[in-house]
């Protein structure tokens, strides 16, 4: 079996690349610097499932995302969580987190609806993350 | 300098034990199977400034976790993540989620004021915790 996106993933996120492990994408929320990474491994719902070699690889490429974050957006916080309550399929929120953001201190996950990227805004922020991300 | 628990993560939760790397909190919420791992390292606050070996362990000790939850409350999903907007040294929280709890599908935090244990229930449920969660 081949790992396919789940449609409400692809639905509310843009793609920005695929690493090892991976597929990056951009939560559509302008609100948030907001990454989510997905193990391309299919039927897996949470990390411990993967194997221990996958886990070591999803800790390096969330510790690139993470730090692609701090050196893009300089963030208070990072919150970095696998809930998956809406959609099973195996995503690691990575969102960069400000005290003056409208959701602080809270989690942002279902409090406030989406503001959508202009499409010119979310292509510029992708290139931005993809420079940083995919520096060797 | 040697690590010292936060004191607001002390009055929130009752002490499980003590892991390789991290200490085993129950957070004092009735309404969820709560565990909560802080790894014993001063000063850190988000998981990729660990070192690669502690990560690792973290791992190690976070799917030990979630094994314990999945054995003994069955849930519909795990969630786990490290947010600490309010309190920032390094926790990682460890849910169990059930279709049917009071925040489904929604985060857990900041939605609604926990509900502390009767002291013998929190020590029923850790010692309980404690037998999975140790067994070699």
């Amino acid at each position: 079996m081949s790992f396919v996106l789940d449609p409400q993933l692809n639905k509310d996120t843009h793609f920005v690349c695929e690493l090892t492990l991976c597929q990056v994408l951009l939560a559509d929320d302008s609100q948030f610097p907001w990454l989510i990474l997905v193990p391309t491994v299919p039927q897996v719902t949470e990390l411990y499932q993967l194997t221990v070699a996958q886990q070591h690889q999803f800790l390096t490429e969330s510790a690139r995302a993470c730090e692609a974050l701090q050196t893009l957006f300089s963030p208070d916080k990072l919150n970095v969580a696998a809930l998956g309550n809406v959609v099973s399929q195996l995503h690691i929120h990575h969102v960069a987190r400000y005290a003056s953001d409208i959701a602080w201190p809270a989690p942002i996950w279902g409090r406030q609806p989406a503001v959508p990227y202009a499409p010119d805004a979310a292509q510029d922020r992708i290139a931005r993350i993809k420079t940083v991300l995919l520096k060797e």
